[in-house]
């Protein structure tokens, strides 16, 4: 036992010590601006480092033989440790957040889901609104490497579909998984700023233009303010639809594209597929809130496509409460935050490729009826795909329902209406942000949920964010068994 | 073409005279009574006949090759056929039922949905009842047929699993489809007459008795008056119990236990998932229904086991508005509508095969998750299942989520409400029959919907009877090219 947790502990360890790291940078931060909060974030960084270091002293030296279990053990670890480590300052604050709220949104943070407890953001220390971003941004950074770097290594979801897309970009001469992180790093962060920017020069100040820079291009949706993007013009939504369709981009093709501009290297059907998709929906529910008269025509366009990508990229921003535009929009909604975005990019979701797989099995399967001895290929972005691949991937879809009903049914017992609990634990596991229903709608929040219901939001959240079964796999007695 | 759709005119023609010979039937049972609609069956059995006189004589002498493609029409052509006869009397008669309503109303019957746009039906004349209740229990009869004779043969959502479960239970020596023909119908009818007997012996009269029984063999959930069963004492309710619970058992294994009644034929691992979870869902409503105070220990019991399995089952039948039994009540039941009963079997919805495969491959996924070298054999009811039959019933859960939200956002453009249009589209297709919300909960009907819907949701029903895929090839180019 100690070998097999030995080096997942050191690992926990060190990412704890950058945590208290970052939050040394926000004191830094909070001092300069005289900010209240600032002894909080010394406290925080100093418990984070202590807690850090307890770890790394006693397991240090520890090796790591990339057995399957460890990676998974792993990845549920450190998603866990900082979660924990992000809701310290948050706890510790003056706002007197409660131990589950402050855990509820460091998760919803670190996942860059975007569900909030808080209301009355545009009071809050500029040192908390920053690490609620900061918390985003790194969940983000976190989900593209663990999906390029561990997830087409573990059988998880079909997601061994990209194990060589991700190889494909790297050269043989350099060391690949260091190459990977760092172009992965550069191109995260050149995106940021580059966003930040456009922000700022499209009238935002600096303050928000970065931290909604790092909510944006980490899908993740938190806002500087309640009114989330309700405050700002119509340029500024389209700098953010621009951006956080980016986010929702295969980083591999990002990376791809920055290193060789060739205009054939953006023809990946998944991010084709989703732009096709958010270009059809935003069409319909434009079209429609212009027939409505809920708006002019452009206005009517640019809100339904900001809204209609923040849920279908899982970022959770809203210009508006879209639960008013009338039953079909809700429906839409509610449908849409099933989509996702790319896999190996920042969004959540049941992810694009899978609907892909789907459709082409079914293809498949109705070329088989006809022609029962027929033998048919699945190819996908020009490359054969096994059996075993489309089951793992249409199996995840039909897990990831099981989930959303079992959720649903806990919250119900709490007391939740169908569509709350529905939407919350839809929301949850999609890692979107808002739910729908006047509760934790587009205008509402999750500070008045029960404990209970919290916790296990914030269960649903790392688990949707981990694929599912890289978390379940844990549950299951035979990952115990030597 | 001629040679491909001949015979299935020809068999589409001697269904129509059925249907002409069962409205025959019904036509004395009125004259008998002195029924107002008399002559409505004796005009709806001439037109049809006629009509079926018109497809059989050009027909005549065609010969079936039992291509697969001729299977697919055959099977769609016919039900087709079979809900437009039946919706004839009802488009008749005096009650001035739109044909979209007539139409409506004859797909619930045959696809045993139970769905209704009347009301009133306490003062309905007896003719149409009874022949509401015979669409029922014919639809509940082609079902099982389908279910043993075609569906196996055909690729369809991993029906293909009980292959050879059908041919086990027939002796070799006599002639195979002719013998499991006799022995369904002899069962069917012999279900449906101890039904009758018991309801009778409880206290319904003998034509409520004949009707209900019809309707509960078939898990139809066509009731005689309003109320549904809300009329009846629990004594009644438990009797309807055990005949839907009877009605989603697979019929092959209640023909094996009358032929030879040993203890072990009753050993069929889906039958007994389907009583653990009926058992287990009921006695949490039961519990939380008298905690609740709603009611007294035993009548919360039965009324929570009644009002489940009628939806487990997709059956149908109302004993009370559980909708007013608080939020858990209604998103137990609707998370509930999607389970459904054993194939084989008269019920629908994803059926409980599903997802015992569903889990049987989570199971070995785990297993190949901590041990990537090892071989894992996905095994059910003591038999090897290949992964090509696990992948096809796990799409097909995957394709029934796809057809729910097509029909859910449909449904949202034509005006109605998430919750409406969600639970109308799942009870379609599901075949359960009510659904949730004010419009069309066990309390409303579907008569106020717009036409448009009315025809989407009948397609849905057909399409949930047809196990989908059935369905969809015909819309498949691939199905039509030579």
């Amino acid at each position: 036992m100690w070998k097999l947790f030995r080096p997942i502990l050191f690992v926990c360890g060190l990412l704890l010590l950058a945590m208290a790291l970052l939050m040394s940078i926000v004191a830094v931060f909070a001092w300069i601006r005289l900010d209240p909060e600032t002894s909080i974030f010394v406290v925080s960084a100093s418990v984070t480092a202590i807690a850090g270091l307890v770890l790394v002293i006693p397991t240090r030296g520890a090796r790591f033989n990339l057995v399957a279990r460890q990676l998974y053990l792993l990845t549920s670890a450190s998603w866990f440790t900082i979660s924990l480590a992000g809701a310290l300052p948050l706890f510790f604050s003056h706002f007197e957040l409660t131990f589950t709220d402050a855990v509820f949104e460091a998760v919803s943070g670190i996942t860059t889901t975007g569900s909030t407890v808080l209301s009355g953001l545009e009071h809050l220390p500029a040192s908390l609104l920053l690490w609620r971003s900061i918390l985003q941004w790194l969940g983000g950074l976190g989900v593209i490497g663990m999906a390029v770097s561990i997830l087409p290594f573990l059988q998880v979801g079909g997601m061994r579909l990209f194990q060589t897309e991700s190889s494909d970009w790297s050269d043989k001469s350099m060391p690949r998984i260091q190459n990977l992180a760092r172009f992965l790093l550069a191109t995260y962060t050149a995106l940021t700023v580059a966003c930040a920017l456009a922000y700022w020069a499209n009238g935002m100040n600096l303050f928000d233009a970065i931290n909604h820079a790092m909510t944006t291009v980490s899908t993740g949706g938190y806002a500087t303010d309640d009114r989330s993007m309700g405050r700002f013009d119509l340029n500024i939504l389209w700098v953010s639809i621009v951006f956080t369709l980016l986010g929702a981009t295969p980083f591999t093709m990002i990376i791809a594209f920055l290193r060789r501009p060739e205009l054939s290297l953006l023809k990946n059907s998944q991010w084709l597929a989703l732009l096709g998709i958010v270009a059809a929906i935003s069409g319909v529910l434009g079209s429609w809130l212009w027939s409505q008269s809920y708006y002019t025509s452009f206005e009517a366009y640019t809100q339904a496509t900001f809204n209609l990508v923040s849920v279908i990229t899982t970022t959770g921003y809203a210009s508006a409460d879209y639960t008013t535009w009338g039953h079909f929009s809700i429906v839409l909604f509610f449908l849409v935050m099933f989509i996702g975005g790319c896999s190996g990019s920042t969004s959540g979701g049941l992810k694009v490729f899978r609907f892909q797989l789907g459709y082409l099995f079914m293809r498949n399967q109705f070329r088989k009826l006809v022609h029962p001895q027929g033998m048919f290929v699945t190819q996908y972005n020009n490359k054969v795909v096994t059996d075993d691949i489309v089951l793992s991937a249409v199996a995840f879809t039909f897990l990831f329902f099981i989930c959303l009903a079992v959720f649903t049914l806990i919250l119900g017992l709490l007391g939740l209406d169908l569509v709350t609990a529905l939407s919350a634990s839809a929301t949850a596991l999609t890692n979107v942000g808002p739910g729908l229903g006047p509760i934790i709608g587009p205008a509402g929040n999750f500070s008045s949920l029960q404990d209970a219901a919290k916790w296990l939001l914030s269960f649903a959240m790392i688990l949707g964010r981990l694929e599912l079964m890289t978390v379940m796999v844990l549950f299951a007695p035979v990952f115990w068994r030597d």
